[in-house]
């Protein structure tokens, strides 16, 4: 949840008069969205997102987050596009904070999915990653796998978190080093699905948002996040195979992964439960007690982490 | 900013087909009231708010509630009416909690009202008294000047939010409970109509929100506490003549205060910025350090006081 920044009737007023949407209505903060202040904003003309980017999006990523909605909602992806004003900007300042006016997307994110949903979810991410492979764009994922030893390093007192995080974390890095594979088939992507992130009216995929983790990364990855983030009980402790079997037949429905990439998947998987298990322990670590976030216990990524490392990890990535 | 309470998709599609109201198309947390859990609903006929009620609203005044804002939104009052389900019932159970939907009303709350604002906000107040003095319902005001004391005593050490401040609170009741007026015109009142309970689109308002602490008091005392909550810059320090001459202007235009009601407004907002500064120190001692809700300093209403005590205090209230 979060609304960090407030905006002025008489600047809100100010920034929607430069774009070809009616006049305010309404404007909501909204409980969406760690990083940014999110309004729901109800013109004479209809609803939109209006983002305001708080520390964690760098301003100058921005065009690449513009030119990526635009390319996949182009190619009938369900993103929200940014709007744009009548000069054909898409990116605005208001309240010291660069903005962006978002198309509003029907739907509401599950907590708990089906396999049904999974299987929607897969097939929604393969869609996009076909749909993503001709997008010029790039940008280093900084929450990458080159990047995590940076992370883990910077976190501070890990074993405060859980007692052994870090000889875990100190083992999975040198693993991962070693291991980690190199030359699969690459493009930007996703890099945060959670079910968060996408909006759902029963089993159809009404929206993929939230781009704002979007970086060049193996597709397989992407996959492997998404993976951990659809399949697993709340305590992460339980892989449900039949979500897992669904989400991966909606992907395969869409996109065919090479052996490698099916071989890869286990580890990959590894590395995306680090990856949220670092990033949740450095928070939890850094985040003042008195922050407006509810901070996110780290230990059900450890779990993840722990069921991807079993030897039989391999089944979990079957289609049926 | 608050959303305590999770609900499920299905849980709310179940909950909305009790309606004649369609069916869910999005459903968003949003930022606003410090007491209940929000959410702006969307369905295919229209938008509303969905309110889950916690731990402050008592379930059985619930019924009160619904009554009040049916009696208002029938005399015209821009209220947000509780939607009734197809068994004609407002009150429902969600997610473990009672909940209502709620009409949806445009406009925004403003955090510098001009005093063209003031004026309308005013006139709104003065309005909704002349649509409620009719109302059968009433409530105690447990907020009210009968139990500033016992909210005083179950604060905890005063002195450690603002040094000196248990002496000033003592002396303050000390004075109050002397000199508190009796017998004039009461009836069921707002007694928190803060800017944010006030929705507004330029100088129009286009909605009174948030009844929860709705209940009987002298009609100037909610008179006495929109002063203090709309006429004063942010520390408390100033109030703005021209926005309480405005306010008071609104006001008159609707309902002609008595004799005995104009010479209590001075002592009336004494009590009311004695009340916000008893339940802002109460929640700043005992709301937790990593709650969600961000604590209010409670030192402008301490300043607001001040203001109030001063000898010419009552040139405040002047409507020119």
């Amino acid at each position: 949840m979060a609304v960090y920044t407030h905006v002025e009737p008489d600047d809100l007023a100010a920034l929607v008069a430069r774009y070809d949407i009616g006049t305010v209505v309404s404007c909501k903060g909204i409980a969406e969205g760690v990083e940014n202040s999110n309004f729901l904003l109800e013109t004479t003309d209809g609803r939109f997102i209006l983002t305001l980017y708080e520390k964690r999006v760098s301003e100058g990523d921005l065009p690449f987050f513009v030119d990526l909605l635009d390319h996949l909602a182009k190619r009938g992806c369900p993103v929200p596009a940014m709007i744009r004003d009548r000069e054909g900007a898409a990116i605005q300042q208001v309240s010291g904070r660069a903005a962006c006016i978002i198309q509003f997307l029907p739907g509401i994110s599950l907590t708990h999915p089906t396999p049904g949903q999974c299987e929607a979810a897969g097939a929604a991410l393969g869609s996009m990653h076909r749909a993503v492979a001709d997008f010029a764009g790039a940008r280093e994922n900084s929450m990458g796998h080159r990047h995590w030893r940076a992370i883990a390093e910077g976190s501070g007192d890990l074993d405060a978190v859980i007692p052994g995080l870090q000889a875990i974390v100190d083992d999975e890095l040198a693993h991962l080093d070693t291991h980690w594979p190199r030359d699969l088939p690459a493009h930007v992507v996703h890099a945060d699905l959670f079910p968060d992130n996408v909006l759902m009216l029963g089993d159809r995929v009404t929206g993929l948002i939230d781009f704002y983790f979007a970086a060049t990364d193996s597709r397989a990855y992407d996959v492997a996040v998404t993976h951990a983030a659809w399949t697993f009980s709340a305590d992460g402790r339980d892989c449900n195979a039949d979500c897992a079997a669904a989400l991966m037949r909606g992907y395969t429905s869409e996109i065919t992964l090479t052996s490698d990439e099916m071989a890869a998947l286990p580890l990959l998987a590894r590395g995306a439960a680090l990856r949220f298990l670092l990033t949740r322990a450095h928070d939890w670590i850094h985040t003042p007690a008195d922050a407006l976030v509810t901070r996110k216990d780290p230990a059900p990524f450890l779990a993840r982490l722990r069921r991807y490392q079993a030897a039989d990890a391999a089944r979990l990535f079957a289609a049926a």
